[in-house]
């Protein structure tokens, strides 16, 4: 008989902010359950995290590493699936690797890891386990993404010329890592988030936006990172000119400290025929312009859209979808293909949709070269 | 040990509409389980349902009357908790007087019932039973239209003095009952759906939003009511002047002809020191007009607002929620107060903020003096 | 020698709000030469404003009677064209006659006077002198505004069925008219505003826009008007439910106690096939929406616009028109139908595209019946 | 007794376009008249332009060197003013210069010159004779640019952080140079247009508002240039980062081959306190956002602004005000300038606010900067 995908998550605990929103994604359609997790470092806070989610008890670890053991011995009928990894960037390489080892999936936070060395690695070890890794670049779950994807990949604009990708938030403008905030605490230390502030944290979603949404890819950048918060030792700012493979030129930029900004990730492509804009905070609508036609305003699940954008919608046109949905659009893909595998089927290409091990290399790529470039006289640094 | 809230189905089979947004706004925050369900009338597409949800068989019914008195005689440790009625309005009755006078707490779609006698009586069982009764009013649910409410509540535009609100949609302007939409088939057939057509599905939506936002009740009425297409037998599309017992004039249109839109619920109120706008589509925004000051764009989520706004996100400020977490903010304050009740303590104020068997009053009370005032030649008719 | 055309004006005095706003729109295509006026009923301000205007002294005038008088005993290639009256409603049939009964066009601000019999003895005047005679219901003048118009009339949007015409403006939300503010005096006055407040300010505006770009005509209407304001004379509100020729079905209110609302004027229109929505807040969009094709965002001068629209405006797509160019359409077309006569010429018919006095009668009928409506127990009045 | 301002164009014959512009601006409040004109390199063009202009014939000269001997030999009472200059670049410095050497005042259009020496020896003639040079960077007329550039000077931001201005359109998406496009002919033509394209015509606007906002100027830039359409001799887009003599960051890219878009020149900048942002396409608004309050929505004409913008407006708030009113805001204030040495009075140091000849000379220096480093394997070059 059927049964739903079991997932056992490591970190995100009660309080946690990403925790909440991968329990959510993945419960949203009804197709994943929730089976155990270690949720925390610290037993107690695993324990009672644990308890508010309504898991028995000898189903709450201390440890990742002890989840992975005890689950593996369970029988076939009863352990999880795959592992969810909600934790800050520098433990994201242990419990991955380890998952991948003993033969659990994995989905996983980003950035993949805390450095290329991690990276690599873990892209190996997906290539030679052959077990489904989902990285949660959440953003191209939206809808009005995919149909922007298809569009571009369809020629209806023509060749792509221009791409502006801009990811603004003003939460850091103040050095809130002297207060007791966790995330900005531990997204503002490199021994945590790593080599990069901004960059790591909401530059790379708009890297990777850039290439799902256009099919191409950075070869060369140049950039000016800054970290303007007196004190603070991570870039909370940086703006990058791109040149990509096919000869389009582009800007990136993001930041942390653009005060009054939200979460105002977008993109505007332009190519020789037409251009579209995407805005992340009105995520159901694609503006596409023509060079004599009016301007069209799209709609999540309104008229005609490519079959990889009605896909990910779930409710009626003009019932807004949000982040939550389009977060979820990638546990449902990641469920469906690991059903098949469970179920020995033939999993729908359209569920095979969800970023990879190898964009999470990619967006590591993107780390490095684009913090080399901030501290180098190079004009261009090749990607 | 703490558990899940276990929810029982009537309606909603595989195909559904409105019955798979229920099931993932109960889903989402992981406080609700659905253990049983009678999805359809026909036994096979009911059966067929439970085990595309991964219920177990002997907990998918064929009817609702069996599936209420089967749980009945269940352990307590195993009965579902409440039944989630999702099916058209002329089988909201039946389930729900039986789910109440066998003891189950009930969450139903709007409108309330069929007729103004069911409704009544409705309300008569909720009062002697003491049972949970919530209608699925799902706008009242966003955060924004509560930071609205909270607002007037607080005086802060002053005297109400003018309302409007408005509700088009497009999607029935072609005879599409004629087609194999099962959605339109059913709410243009005054056998299912009552004496009303859009003035009951999406006017009481209308009609409630504008009382629970502004805290006022609508004293009278004068409407113009309309079939536009051919052969069409209840309203597409109703325009209606209302007078408020505080001395507020207000105006409530709600169409669905009116072609090119999507589900544009939105509405304007007007005080002596200020306004507000807010609109379905883009709900994580609530305008704020001022008299001498420039208008202010609120957000869900960003800055100083009022606790039941905050309560009723669940994500940073810039991630959109839309209409499944509006819809599932009445479910988890259901689950919250069933909760309490099973585990006998004291339910959180907040939580007690979802439409009762008193609004669906209210509501079927709109539907019936608006469709009687809708072919009467009197100007005013009283509510 | 080609010439410029010339203006005399009646009111708008210096300080004036409307005078202003005539005399921009009409210099603005440098075909209009403002020679004359009597610019206030007080003579030495009369004078002052000459003076600010740059015009000689002795074509300052202290009445418009003595200016009508003189103006008419000047020469050929010295009088004045046409007068332009922009004083209250209640002086609005004096100049307007005498200019008319001594061989003068007109251009007139509305509404067309202070009562209907007025308003229809200017009809017979314009009638039987045939006399160009232009209201300035500015709000037509925009290109975008001619482009629904033409849209409609070629049946793009299919037959009408729906139209929603609001005009909510804030100012008057408090007792304005107590203060030193000259416009909100006159307006709220009676004796200088005739009886309708809102409704003959801005609720003409609305009524014209609706019959101008649907070319439909309202038969029937049911009104609310209120005066919220304590002590206003006047209505500062009005609900109205209106019926066409076509069966179509209306809303139209007007408000100027929409606190914090600027000069909203906008309009909904649906057909069979599609609507469309104009907002003069915005003035250079037209969003044009269908059954099931994305919306659609025409740009004033962008594109493939129908003819009346491309001509009304000025400079490339993307760079703003406002108010001003809109009202000096107006102007513009009545320079080219009056030179036309003056060098005995055809008009190109793209310029006999401005409101008459018909126009300006219709408005004069519409005050007087929802005014009667208003305090009528009749749903339905004729119109 | 007081006159208008007189001015002489050189160049605006029919059918140009931002010869129309000037005039239509320059006539808006009625303070200047055009007097006479060179209006084409072409003797019947001229003549025929002035002819639809009303001019006398004995004041539309041949040539603009005609033109000033002429006027120059005229009497006080009768003689132009002010010179107008509306021709392509390479024919600013012509006029420009022989009006100084004869006494006029000078209204120029932008960039100033054809290259650096022009503009540097402009500069100096405008110092040496102490006479009226005013450049028609337009887009600083508005009346909300005014408030962000108060707002900003006041401190209301705290210190500016980072700067993205950007000037996107697409009418150059095609070799529309190929066609009869005069306006596409000359912009492309390096013997025209000088060294730059699209960063000449638009980067130059983008930059000079950059300044005249935030009062900052830059000092060094990073940039990529490219002509996207085959056989183009000039960049036709250009991505440019910048640093800012405060320390503040930027971005600034312009594009005439960003298909569909209009002319959307748009800016934002964020400080330690908060950020604003304003589109030209929508002028009449003014976004303020705000680190934890709600973003507040300026709107030209309405509450508590700056003097300077509210000068800058001439209707009531919700009338929109457009380019040409913008426009017209740089000839109000050279007019009231030019009155004052007319009749000898002191200028309200409100009309003193129009660019000069010395931000001419920044934007000279910003067009070869720029084209430098776009061609330069330097990081960042020096402005």
């Amino acid at each position: 008989m059927a049964r739903k995908i079991r997932m056992g998550m490591v970190g995100g605990g009660i309080g946690a902010f990403i925790g909440g929103v991968h329990r959510m994604a993945a419960a949203l359609d009804g197709q994943i359950e929730l089976v155990c997790g270690a949720f925390s470092s610290k037993p107690d806070k695993s324990k009672a995290s644990g308890e508010a989610f309504f898991l028995p008890e000898d189903r709450v670890y201390g440890s990742y590493a002890e989840m992975i053991e005890q689950e593996k011995n369970l029988s076939e009928g009863e352990r999880m699936d795959f592992v969810s990894i909600v934790t800050p960037n520098h433990v994201h390489f242990g419990p991955a690797k380890m998952a991948l080892e003993n033969g659990f999936h994995v989905v996983c936070d980003k950035p993949l890891a805390f450095n290329m060395e991690e990276a690599l690695e873990l892209e190996k070890l997906v290539e030679s386990t052959g077990l489904i890794f989902a990285l949660t670049h959440n953003y191209t779950g939206y809808p009005m993404v995919k149909q922007a994807r298809a569009m571009i990949k369809n020629g209806e604009l023509g060749k792509i010329r221009k791409v502006v990708v801009e990811y603004p938030q003003g939460w850091l403008s103040t050095k809130l890592e002297d207060t007791d905030s966790k995330q900005a605490s531990w997204r503002t230390d490199p021994k945590r988030s790593g080599i990069a502030g901004a960059m790591g944290d909401i530059g790379t979603h708009a890297e990777n936006l850039a290439e799902y949404i256009t099919g191409l890819q950075i070869t060369e950048l140049c950039a000016d990172l800054t970290a303007f918060v007196d004190g603070r030792a991570l870039d909370d700012d940086g703006n990058v000119l791109l040149r990509f493979d096919n000869g389009a030129k582009g800007i990136l930029h993001a930041s942390q400290i653009s005060a009054g900004e939200e979460n105002d990730l977008n993109i505007r492509v332009y190519g020789e025929k037409g251009g579209l804009e995407w805005r992340q905070m009105e995520p159901n609508t694609l503006v596409v312009k023509w060079l004599d036609k009016p301007k069209q305003v799209m709609r999540t699940g309104f008229g005609d859209l490519h079959p990889a954008s009605l896909a990910a919608a779930r409710i009626p046109a003009g019932h807004p979808e949000g982040y939550l949905e389009a977060f979820a659009n990638i546990y449902r893909n990641v469920a469906a293909c690991i059903r098949a595998r469970v179920e020995g089927t033939k999993v729908d290409p359209i569920h095979e949709d969800f970023p990879t091990v190898s964009d999470g290399v990619r967006g590591m790529r993107f780390i490095e070269r684009v913090v080399y470039a901030g501290s180098s006289e190079e004009k261009w640094v090749k990607f």
